[in-house]
C-alpha cells in the first residue's frame, strides 16, 4: 500500500489537478468506479489507485485514504481514482459534427458531450478558447461518454472550411431569427454552438450557411447552451 | 454608506446564505444586475445593496465592497445584491405541469426552470426532498426565470391525485421502455421527472398513466435530467 504523498507517482498524479501538467504529461485523472470502468472498456486507463479497505473485484495500486482525498476534487471522496492518457484525435468521419465556439462552463461541456453521443454527433470540435476538456467537472458531467466520441481542439475556421469543401451544411444558431431544425434536409451537418453569454462569435457566424432557431416563449431570452445543443442534436441527429 | 458587518440589516442578510434562515425570514438573496432587474420587474425585491463606486442608474443602499464580498457566493463578486421575498404559491392553472421528484443538483433545477418557462410549463411542483429553490446556484441557473413561473414545494402524491381528478394525463419517464412524446395527444399534462441517479421513485412511478422515452444511441444510458426535461417539454409544450 502506498501511503506517502512523496511517492514519485503520487507526486506526478497530484500535479495533474493542474491543466498545465495535464498538457505536459498528456494524462488526466478520473474519479469513481463508473468512470474507471468506462475508461477500462475504452483502453485509456494507465493507472488505478484504489483506497485502502475497499471491497471491489478489481484493483491495482492500494493507496491510503489521505492520498485519495488529496487527489480528489469531490466533497464526498471516491473509492478509486484512475489515471488516463489523453484521448486520440481522429479524422472527422461522421455526418453530424458539433463545433463549440468558446464554451466556458465545464458542466455545460460535459453535458453536451453526453448528449452528443446520445444523438450521434460523434465528432466534436472545441475552439481553442473553450474550457479544458480534461477539467474534472467536464469529465464528471460526461458520465464517461467522453471516451466514446471523437473530440479535438482546433481553430474552428480551418475545420469549418474543410467541412464546407466536403459538402457539410454549416448551421449556426440565432435566438430570435433563424429557421426550424425540422426544415433541415441535409444529411451532412456541422452544427455550431456558441459561448454562454455571447453566443457564436461574429467571425464564426459569418461562415454559417443558415441559422437555426428553437421556438420558445418570448419571455425567455435564451436557453442554457447545453439544453439548446441537445434539442438541436435531438432534431438533427440520426437515430 | 453602510460599512459595518454588524449593521442589523447586514447581519440578517448574511444569515440568508443559510437555508434555515431563509425559511425563517422568507427572504433570499440574488446577485448581479440581471437578476435584480428581473426581481424588480416582478415585484419581489425588498432591499437592494449596491457596491460603493458603482456607476448604475438605479441604486438603493450603498455598501462597502467588504459587505458585498461577504454576502456573495461568487468568485467574481457582483456589483449589487438584492434581497427578495419568497415567491407566492398560486393554484395550478396551466395545462402543462412539471413535477420534480427529488431533484438534487441546483444547476439542474435552475436550468429546468428556465426551460420550463421557455416551453410554457408554467406550473412546477417540487417534491419535499428536492434541492432548495432559493439555493444561490439554483437562482443563478434560472437566469431570472424563477420569478415568472408558479413554483410550489409539495408532497407529489397529493398533487398528482388532484391533477388526475382534473383530467391531466400523468407522464413518467423510462430510459429504455416508453412511448414517444410525439404520440401524446392530450392537452392537459403532468410530466414527472426524477432524481439524477435513481430516476422517478417507485411510489410516484406507480401513479403514472404512461411512460415517455427519448430515442437515443444505445451506448448512452441516460441524458442529463435538465436536458431530458427540456427535450420532453419542447415536444409537449404549447407554442
Amino acid at each position: 500500500m502506498i501511503t506517502s504523498l512523496n511517492n514519485e507517482k503520487i507526486k506526478i498524479y497530484l500535479k495533474l489537478k493542474n491543466k498545465k501538467y495535464r498538457d505536459q504529461e498528456k494524462l488526466f485523472l478520473i474519479e469513481g468506479e463508473h468512470l474507471v470502468k468506462e475508461a477500462l472498456k475504452n483502453h485509456v486507463l494507465v493507472d488505478l489507485l484504489v483506497m485502502e479497505d475497499t471491497d471491489i473485484d478489481f484493483n491495482y495500486k492500494i493507496v491510503s485514504k489521505e492520498i485519495i482525498t488529496k487527489l480528489s476534487s469531490l466533497e464526498s471522496i471516491p473509492k478509486m481514482i484512475g489515471v488516463c492518457k489523453f484521448l486520440d484525435r481522429k479524422d472527422i468521419t461522421g455526418n453530424k459534427v458539433l463545433l463549440l465556439d468558446n464554451i466556458q462552463d465545464p458542466g455545460n461541456l460535459g453535458t453536451i458531450i453526453r448528449s452528443s453521443l446520445a444523438f450521434n454527433f460523434k465528432d466534436i470540435v472545441l475552439s481553442l478558447n473553450s474550457v479544458d476538456l480534461y477539467n474534472e467537472k467536464v469529465i464528471r458531467a460526461t458520465q464517461g461518454m467522453l471516451f466514446k466520441v471523437n473530440i479535438m481542439r482546433s481553430d474552428l475556421t480551418g475545420v469549418i472550411n474543410d467541412l464546407k469543401k466536403k459538402d457539410y451544411l454549416i448551421l449556426g444558431t440565432n435566438v430570435r431569427d433563424g429557421i426550424d431544425a425540422k426544415d433541415i434536409k441535409n444529411n451532412k451537418i456541422g452544427l455550431i454552438m456558441g459561448n454562454e453569454g455571447q453566443g457564436v462569435s461574429p467571425e464564426i457566424s459569418m461562415l454559417c450557411d443558415k441559422n437555426l432557431y428553437i421556438k420558445m416563449n418570448n419571455e425567455v431570452e435564451s436557453l442554457n447552451v447545453a439544453v439548446a445543443t441537445s434539442i438541436l442534436e435531438y432534431e438533427l441527429g440520426e437515430l
